[in-house]
Order: C-alpha cells, then structure tokens, then sequence
C-alpha cells in the first residue's frame, strides 16, 4: 500500500464538483458535490447524539434501507439540525433536485450539512449551487481537493488523502476528504467525512469493515467533548477497479481493511489537529493494559481533560493531571504502577515511574512539549492491550472561535 | 431558619486558626485549623477518582471507621496526592502533631490538602504552621473568615456561610466554608468543603444527610469536567447546641436536612460562580422530566458543555449547543417537544417551543446572558421530575491560568 496524492476523486470513477453558494459565506465555496459513474454500495455511520440533523436522519434511511448511492451533496455554513419538519423537506428537496439532473434516484443521493444549529437551509440558493456543479463535475484530483476546501467550517486547512494497493494484480484507490475542528467528539463517527473507493466488495463487507474501524479512529478523536449532531461517515464502493469482488472476510478483505484504516486515522488525526484554536496534535496512548476497551477509556479521559490540554498549551509537563483524568475515567488500574512518557520530534522523556516523579529536566520537557505534535504515553502494566487517542491542546482561541460563533 | 454572619466558626464551640506557612504562597495566609471544644460525630463524602491523595485515605480512614473527630487542619498550594507512601506518611505525622499539642488523639484528626499534585508536602513548614496555629485558635466570626481565606487557591474571594435556626426551643447553628475554583467537577462532593454544627444527632444520620445532599449540591457543579484528586467534604456535628439528640427520621431531621441543603447550595454555587476565569455563574434546570436522574445527566451535560460555556461568554444565545449537549449526555427525551427560556436579572425569554427557535429577539437574550447568573431553563415534558446543576462560562483566562499553573 502507498499513499498518493488525491482525495475524493482519486479512485476510479469518482468525480467531484464545489461552488460558491452563498449559504452562510462570502468570497469562498461552500457546497460540494461527489459523483461516481456507476452505483456504488454505501456504508455509514452517524451520530449517537439523539438529537440528530435532518441529512443524518435521510442517510440513515439511504444507508441501511436503501444501500446503493451514487452521489453526494453537502453544504456547509447551516447544519439543518433542530430544523423539524421543514428541515426534512429540504433534504428531500435537495436530493430529488440532484437526482434530477444526474438522472439518478432521489434515495441514492445522499446529503450532508454542517454548521450552525437552528437555521433552515436557503433553498433557492442550494438549488442554484445545484445546477452550478452538476455541469463541471469532473475525475480531476483539482475537483477533489476543491471540494475538501468547500466543506471546511472554522477548520483551518483542507484534509484529504487517497492510497492505493494491489488486489489480485488490480489496482485498488481508497480517497477521502472530511471537515472538523469544532463539536468534535464523534460517536459513531467524524462530523462529516467522505472515502472513495473503486474496490468491489459486498455491502455487508463495507458496512461492517466501516463500523470497525471507526471505533479506532474517528471514535477516538476529541476536540471539546461536544458530540455533533451531524456527525456523518460515508463510504462508497463503486467495484470499478476489477478486483474479484470481495463476499468474505479473506486475504483481500484485510488488506482493504489495513488500507481503510490508513486512510481513516489519517483524516481523524488530521482532524484534532486542527481542533479549533489547537496548537497542537495531542496523542495519548497507554500500553500494557488488560483489554483494548480499558485503555481507550483511559486515553480519551486525558485527551478530553480541559486542565490537561490547558497544560499542553502551556507546554507544562502537568503530569498530575494526566493521571488525574485516567483517575476519574472510570477505568480500573493502579495508580502506583503507572509509567508515563512524553515523546515528540524533539525526544522522549520518562516523567513518572509507579506512580511518583522521577528526577526529570522540567526544561527537557518543555522542550518535547513544544512541537505541534506531542504524545503522552501511560504504561499501566496489567497487560498486553493498548489504544491511542487524539486531541489538541485548549487555547485562547478556542474559547474566541465560540463565544460568539453564530455572528 | 435564617441566614447568618459567619462560617465555620458561628456555630457553638469551634474555633477557628489560620497562618502564613510559606509552603507555596507568598504574603498569603496558606494553612488553617479547625476545632471543636468537644468531640464531634463526623461525616464525610470523598472524590470518586481512583487517585486518591493522601489526606482523602486518611480521612476515609476517619470518617469510616473512627467516626469521632475533633480537629480538621487544612493547607492550600500542594495537593499530597500522587505522593506514594512519603506522602500518606506526611497525612500521619501532620495529624499526630496536631493531635499532641490539642490532646487528642491522631485519629480523631482530620486532614486535608489543595494545590499541585505530585509534590511533597514541606513538613518543616507544616509543622511550623501548626506550632503557630494552636494558640491562636478562637471562636470568632473573624477567624472562621480568615480561615476560609487561607484555604483559597485559584479562587478569586472566599465562600462561607452560616444559618440558624431552632430545634424544641434550641438555637441550632450550621456554618462552612469552601474553597474550589478549578478541577472542579466533584463525584461525591466538591474539592474542599468544611461545615460544623453543634447539631446534637446520630453519626449514621450526620452520615446518611450529607450523603443525600452531596447529590443534589455540589455533585451538580461542574467548572471543567476534572474530578479532582482531593475532593473532600466534611461535616462535623459537636451537639453543643443542647437539642434532643436527632436519632430518627423525624421532624427535627427534615428541619436540619432543609438547613444543610441551603448551606451546601450554597457554597456549591458560590463555585461555580467563581469558576477558573469565569465570567458569569451558569444554571441549568431541567424542568417536566419522567425521573430526577433524567434530569441530572441532562443538566449535568448542558453546564459540561465547552461550546455551550463559551457561548455563554460572547452572551450569545446558541440554543442549538443546549439542545446538542442535552442529545449527547445519554438521557433519553425527544428533541422536538422541547421548550427552552433564558432567565436572569434582566428578564425572562423563551427561545425555542417545541424543538424550533421561536421568533425571539437577538438583542434581548443577550441582554439576558450578559447578566453575572444566568439560568437556562429546558421543559422536556414528559413528567414532573425536576433538576438543577451549575457551572459558569469558559474564558481566555481559563485558559490563561491552566496554560502554566505550575510555575
């Protein structure tokens, strides 16, 4: 497998299209199309949130009742959550105004949304971004990364990547583009994320490779605690790179499987580190645990510590918060058996050993701590399993970002 | 009942010390002293998190299996938790000082710490403090004051309280003080909170009052969703006030437990009004919920809410935030029968009717939110069950002050 470059369009077939709609921004785009020649299967996953946005509701439908799609609409500046009945409509609007035009099925257009909560969606001017995209829909990887840049909110740079990997001697392309940087704690999934991909495989085998992965990557990532209400991951396979379709759980399906994971911890990864107002990608791992579950409790309580992420701000080897989080996190281990390091480009450094201090450079540690991208790691010794998870740290711009986010 | 001047030391036969010890504080008063003429039946509720400090082993000790006590000695600036055994050492040596030079006994000492976790307590200094302590302790409003001064860390002013009221002809007094401005989000009582009373009454109901009421007080605050190390709440009960002793559940218990409540409201609300960096107390009562476990969670998860909080800050009346943290805390309701009204001194509003904004005025919801305690108030309609939890706004100085606490 190797990464190339690419996002959304890379995989055969796929094609993408974006535009300046006018939906809440000025002088950028804001709406984005993905489109592939032929039908793919669709897998997803979506918020847990209860309260969930009115796209999530209508692909929920299109994902599990339906499980063919062959484009994607999404707009970014209004969420259409907490939109009621009004908010339902439009989805239907929408996706019957592009399956119109594609001449598709209105139930494989699927349509996502994301930014503020509350407000119904400018239909005039989604329908107009509509008619806009459908003609300069293109395979180039310029439409792709175009369209990664459409979908940002307060996200700071576009996130997209595509990899590829041989399968019975057929090339095989994995793409993906997301968005994210605030609400991001995903339950299900990022707030919006999009993967491409040409490989052949059954729906059953796409769904359930998704939901697995998901708990690795995109589950553990956290900006500010804030489960979306639009938190959307959608997969589409539209078969055209040959393979020998994938129907059971073989060689050819872990190596999908490994690729997707790729793919998938590269966007989530690229999504913390982007957390709003973030100065840092912020990795937790802890090792020797007894079960992978406890150690993924233990690693999302301290990348969702405020007084820790505080700390990495502050590039301040606070390690008593660290252990303080895994503490409260509800996962069981011994506090005084507990090794903890932190690592960078700039080195790795023992802080605690069983529980208390060891004779560190506070300096030295400064150090490792100023890189954008720091790791904690938490040996509590009880065994073999381990987890990561990504945050970032908590900065004055964080809190000015959402003071007053919806003016 | 009224309320009273005071704090620790207004009810009946405490007294009260406090002094500079230098242990991380300059030109501040760092440790203080309380003490009761006669022994006491105590109470106590303790954090939830697995890191325990020191002080919280040995008053669990205490309160569990002694059941008498009659001195509490208290330092702020160094937490003695993550200490390993030198550190429960110190908790012993501390008590046993103290207990010489009162004739006590050590067990019947409590202690308590607050600050940074991971260092060791300078017991020269400690030792040094209670030397100049013991002879200055007295009954007076102004040494309970200071005391509760001495006790501060991040807090911006201290929080004492006292109330009387009267029990067959008796004059019954309770009195405290709390320190606690971040790391705050106790699970089973806030950070430090002392309250005496010269109640006459049984240990198993002094136990099983503060027990209940911890779960409606300062269990529903939260300034930054850290459960501290060192969360400790004492209650201690001399009998001096000459009452017949409250053995039952009768009358005279429900007078004290109403008395209790108002104390512990009380000081739980004072901080989280003086939450790290905030701006402005926040409540959040959820009203026509099915059970008042319901309620908790859902309010406890509006007033966690990092977006919700900073929102609360810019005064910004993002409803969809509430709605969001109340459809991710893991209660169950349905979004579009909700109700929600902002209160505060400057009026009341309502926002949304069932799920949808109403047509509200922008203007004057934020002249609401710009008010120093403002309330949300969400009506889920489904029973008669009600809850209400604090919290307070996230700002820049948050941040400011956790980016290098340490130093």
């Amino acid at each position: 497998m190797k990464q190339i470059t690419g996002g959304v369009t890379a995989a055969k077939g796929f094609m993408a299209a974006s535009t300046a709609a006018g939906i809440k921004y000025r002088d950028r785009k804001d709406m984005a199309m993905i489109y592939s020649e032929v039908p793919c299967v669709a897998a997803g996953t979506f918020t847990t949130n209860i309260v969930k946005a009115a796209p999530v509701k209508w692909d929920q439908n299109v994902v599990y009742n339906q499980g063919e799609a062959q484009a994607v609409v999404v707009n970014a500046g209004i969420a259409n959550a907490c939109t009621g009945e009004e908010g339902m409509g439009y989805c239907k609007e929408t996706a019957e105004k592009v399956a119109e035009l594609l001449n598709v099925s209105a139930e494989e257009v699927l349509v996502a949304s994301t930014g503020v909560i509350g407000k119904q969606l400018p239909m005039d001017r989604i329908c107009a971004g509509i008619d806009m995209m459908v003609p300069i829909l293109d395979g180039s990887l310029e439409s792709g990364h175009n369209a990664a840049l459409a979908i940002m909110t307060t996200d700071t740079h576009e996130k997209e990547i595509a990899v590829e990997f041989e399968l019975d001697g057929k090339t095989v392309t994995i793409g993906g583009m997301c968005k994210g940087s605030g609400m991001i704690h995903p339950n299900m999934c990022t707030m919006l994320s999009f993967v491409t991909t040409d490989v052949a495989i059954s729906k059953e085998l796409l769904q359930e490779a998704l939901s697995a992965d998901v708990q690795d990557t995109y589950n553990m990532v956290s900006v500010d605690g804030d489960t979306s209400t639009n938190d959307t991951c959608l997969l589409l396979a539209n078969g055209l790179a040959g393979n020998t379709k994938i129907t059971e759980k073989n060689a050819d399906y872990e190596v999908f499987v490994k690729a997707l994971n790729f793919v998938n911890e590269y966007l989530a990864k690229q999504m913390a580190g982007d957390g709003e107002g973030a100065t840092a990608l912020f990795e937790v791992k802890i090792i020797g645990a007894e079960t992978k579950e406890q150690a993924k409790v233990l690693s999302k309580s301290v990348i969702t510590s405020s007084l820790t992420k505080a700390a990495i701000y502050g590039h301040d080897a606070n390690w008593g918060r660290i252990l303080c989080a895994m503490g409260y996190s509800g996962a069981n281990f011994d506090p005084e058996k507990v090794d903890l390091f932190f690592e960078s480009a700039a080195g790795k450094l023992q802080i605690i050993e069983n529980g208390v201090a060891v004779d560190y450079s506070e300096e030295e540690a400064t150090k490792i701590l100023s890189e954008e991208y720091v790791t904690a790691i938490a040996d509590i010794k009880m065994g073999e399993a381990t987890a990561t998870a990504w945050g970032c740290d908590l900065t004055y711009d964080y809190v000015k970002i959402n003071a007053d986010y919806r003016s």
